[in-house]
């Protein structure tokens, strides 16, 4: 596996103990994902909009609607694109060190559109199951004119930095002889209780692929 | 309370019947997060980093660690801060209609550097009860020292854009007949049981203003 890369501007300069050049701890944060922060520049000023994704080995594709939608029309150019995971909440007994438990993975580079029917079904599949795994072979795949009105975007694995933050608070000795409480809360992501299309038809069980996700 | 301005880029260009020029849904939509994504341009290139951030009033207070500490040093620069909240996968009967349901909020503007001591407590504290109700009170404030060594940006809440999905799949009249599940699997943010730091001193109860945020 290829380490990654350190550019200027990935490498970490503040709490560089955070930092991590492990390709296994940026593919984590990525396939725990759901939705991306994409920037671009427009008109010179800085442009970020969510969006969804998918990986597929060393290829992050983009999905082109939304603001990934004014990639697609000029030539091809600089973004960035960060996924941010919030574990935890860290209250310290000084305000100065509250902080947050996170993992975050930011990637820079130039997209190029994919344009090959084959190729866009395999980003458009990538993106499709990071989302919702298991949903591609259960449902209606893509019409050749739902394809060609999809963009898909392609990123290549090869710039980026992942960050993380994990632990209790750390606060300064002398704050620890206070009469506060200090420790983490943690933040999770989790999934509810199915709501059924009020347009479904009766008879249709939710799949097992859906069901085993529910945590509450 | 004044609309949302309707700038170029503000305007919602793709499927406006998702925008709302409603102040009270931004606010509402910032006062929901707990980190923004923030995006600057750094030597022509988009850079997005996620950080901490507080609202009052019109005003969005940023914590100037993490990436934010590059705008303290050159001159006042155009930045994009977006905040998003995922609410559940969309599940449709075909691919074609997958998506999100969100709230984000996506804020234009030049900060400032907040340097009064006054008014950088102000934002501060703005910053900590956004990610910890209640925490600026119970724990120890800032010293001078470490008001001195935090950086805070404020951001004016004048140009913004917020857009809002919700609701089921919108799938194609045809696929209705398909045999396929559809509808939402919500997605939610919740606490877990706080973790105590291993050096808390003995006899230190969690306090209520933390407690009550536990969902499991």
């Amino acid at each position: 596996m290829k380490p990654l890369s350190s550019t200027a501007r990935t490498r970490v300069r503040r709490l560089p103990e955070r930092s991590s050049a492990d390709r296994a701890v940026l593919y984590d944060i990525l396939d725990a994902g759901m939705i991306c922060h994409l920037g671009v520049v427009m008109d010179g000023a800085p442009r970020v909009i969510p969006t969804g994704y998918g990986r597929l080995e060393d290829t992050l594709y983009l999905h082109g609607s939304t603001g990934a939608s004014s990639l697609m029309a000029g030539p091809s150019q600089d973004v960035c694109v960060t996924v941010t995971h919030v574990d935890g909440i860290v209250l310290a007994r000084s305000v100065f060190h509250h902080s947050i438990n996170y993992r975050s993975a930011v990637i820079y580079g130039t997209p190029q559109p994919v344009t090959d029917p084959d190729a866009k079904r395999t980003g458009l599949r990538a993106i499709t199951e990071q989302l919702a795994p298991g949903q591609w072979d259960a449902t209606r795949e893509p019409s050749r004119k739902e394809l060609a009105a999809t963009a898909v975007l392609a990123l290549p694995l090869s710039e980026a930095s992942v960050k993380v933050r994990q632990g209790p608070p750390s606060d300064d000795e002398p704050d620890h002889a206070l009469d506060v409480w200090a420790g983490v809360l943690p933040v999770q992501q989790t999934f509810g209780t199915p709501s059924p299309d009020p347009l479904l038809r009766p008879g249709i069980p939710i799949p097992g692929h859906i069901a085993h996700r529910v945590t509450s």
